[in-house]
């Protein structure tokens, strides 16, 4: 979908655009599946018709294949991205009995951040916290000092939601099962825009949201990836009907479903989950590989306009492709002065205080004509505008 | 909306219509808001436009006023019913530290009971449960007798899922009150049906879903009520961005929010929300007592045809119209056998097993004669189909 209002929409990072395909689905599903099937579209029905009741289980199953490097049968979607990496994080510190430790970087999203922290509370645990140069993200080295045989649970961001420094998924992990602990990658910054191989590097648990580059819309539900061999013993806290084994039977006693199921708690949130599949079916139609290396090209695009015409702005950024999603984060004092008034240009980046503009690039939506045009009036504004 | 094929619906308690202006709504969202407005929505921006970031409190106060009997800012729409009710009760344990238990009907629904039984495993506790009569539905009797100065909390439900039995809450919460205990009630069944006046009644926390008698459609996000004297003590333990006090600082350290905010975790569900606005305006236009009036006449209209046609069904359901929800349900070992047939003739009421028809009547979109019609079928095809 375009604005005729909006003329560089540099935020795709934050909140992807609608495709055309999406809201004939949801126009499609409000008419003839929830208006026509009613009742009976939870368990499909008519003959070929999807039922509502494990959609989540069917998109994560794509999500998976197209994007996330997950054999089927490990990734749903389900809650808010916080909920879900409150699940997972409570199950795997049960998972390791006796660890009394708990790994984040403080550049990490306050969510990460603020859900272990309850969490450490609640189960009498420590948050030990890594320290990182914010452009040079996690490194193997900077982890390594913080894991020991207290160690229960890493949590780190695949692509840090400032910087854009993309982490190695591989070595993090291995690094962390070398201590005997868990990990629980949060993928919000990377899915859909850098390939993931959560099977082949070992990754116990992922989460992530759907409204960035895998253009989901406004709040729509987040996914989580359970590696295989941990879904037997995975128990997460909130038990509601429909992850329990038999949700129908409507019995005494909660029994967990079997597999991935066992992470719902309540109602799966069907009409929220319908945009992302049209998004993850041109994902698949293109391939991951050749979004990423758009993506690459539009952030090199955008490095080389700042250097020529932001020189006195600072990259929050790694130089280094092969280190950064498919955002980058510049800084300036002048910055916060010339929001409004590139908000009014429809010139859309996204500010982060105190003083960093975040021009988040996704590629399947995003020109070089577009990012040429909101670096250059970005520039363009901070010369002439009184710092705020 | 209507569909040819759909002779008589009569399961409106489980999922409620589309209302033709939420499709209109929908479309209009994922165009002109979403499309259009991008990122910029999040915050409103254009004169006279609503931001999405405080939507689920805006229509909480909506709700609040036409259906729930709550001033505003004690009111918000979030995550699934399971995730609030988790919150909730987590919260109001924390409430009344040194009780040790927790009170819940048996024939409560699913939900409500493994959600208790998980925090009583996981905080030390013991669940209390109050053995019912179904139809005769938990009494003050009854809850008496599993009250005590260690009782931290009751959890019941406004209207029992199967047999639409209507608890009194005012008699109920005060009982509650006098033992020094708080009180959770489940308004999934009577949201939209039943006027509640939670706040006259005392009611300290609420949660219900709206994809029933709301019309939010599959899966729509649930809404929850803390009291406002509770507020300012309410911890709840998924912490996340949303719910801090100051999200866009991405500071340091978990602060709630002040006011009902701070039961939020994640991104609220944008998409999810927007139906239900257009049943709670078409309540507020007629008015819920009108709403219940109707209400009360289709359940006597059910029950007087299920009296001549099946006279052999069992009514499980209170046959005083003022202890009465807006559904009723119905046993006969025959039931089973007969559904598929049902449906085929797009008439489509719920079965509850063992062996129980489920009548759930939305009063502003089920007619008499839909009643009339289902009512028949079921006794014709009782009458000629052997039991399963």
């Amino acid at each position: 979908m375009r604005d005729d209002t909006v003329v560089a929409y540099l935020d795709g990072n934050s909140l992807g655009r609608p495709l055309v395909a999406s809201v004939d689905r949801v126009s499609e599903f409000m008419t003839a599946q929830w208006g026509g099937r009613l009742i009976r579209g939870w368990s499909g029905g008519a003959v070929g018709e999807e039922g509502w009741l494990d959609l989540g289980q069917r998109i994560g199953d794509d999500l998976g294949r197209v994007v996330l490097g997950a054999a089927p049968g490990q990734t749903t979607i389900g809650d808010s991205t916080t909920v879900l990496l409150y699940k997972l994080v409570r199950a795997a510190v049960e998972l390791r009995p006796g660890r009394t430790e708990l790994v984040i970087d403080r550049d990490n999203f306050p969510t990460d951040r603020y859900v272990l922290e309850g969490i450490a509370a609640e189960r009498g645990l420590t948050v030990r916290w890594v320290e990182t140069d914010a452009a040079a993200g996690v490194t193997a080295e900077a982890l390594a000092e913080h894991l020991s045989l207290s160690t229960a649970l890493v949590v780190l961001s695949h692509v840090s939601y400032r910087s854009g420094f993309l982490a190695d998924v591989h070595a993090l992990t291995t690094l962390t099962h070398d201590a005997g602990a868990l990990i629980v990658w949060d993928l919000c910054h990377s899915a859909g825009v850098v390939a993931t191989e959560l099977d082949a590097c070992g990754v116990d648990f992922a989460v992530g949201c759907t409204y960035k580059y895998l253009n989901g819309g406004p709040g729509s539900p987040a996914f989580a990836y359970v590696r295989a061999e941990h879904l037997a013993d995975f128990r997460q806290p909130i038990q509601g009907w429909l992850g329990s084994a038999r949700p129908f039977e409507m019995g005494q006693g909660y029994e967990p479903a079997k597999g991935i199921r066992r992470l719902l708690s309540g109602t799966p949130p069907v009409i929220g989950m319908l945009a992302m599949r049209d998004m993850i079916a041109l994902i698949e139609s293109v391939g991951i590989d050749a979004v990423r290396a758009k993506s690459v090209a539009l952030t090199e695009h955008a490095i080389a306009l700042v250097d020529a015409l932001l020189p006195d702005a600072g990259l929050a950024s790694p130089r280094d492709p092969a280190r950064r999603g498919s955002h980058i984060t510049i800084d300036h004092d002048g910055f916060e002065a010339v929001m409004p008034e590139l908000w009014r240009r429809g010139i859309i980046p996204d500010f982060r205080r105190p003083n960093g503009i975040r021009l988040g690039l996704s590629p399947l939506s995003t020109s070089f004509a577009e990012v040429s045009l909101g670096v250059a009036a970005i520039a363009e504004l901070v010369a002439v505008t009184p710092a705020a």
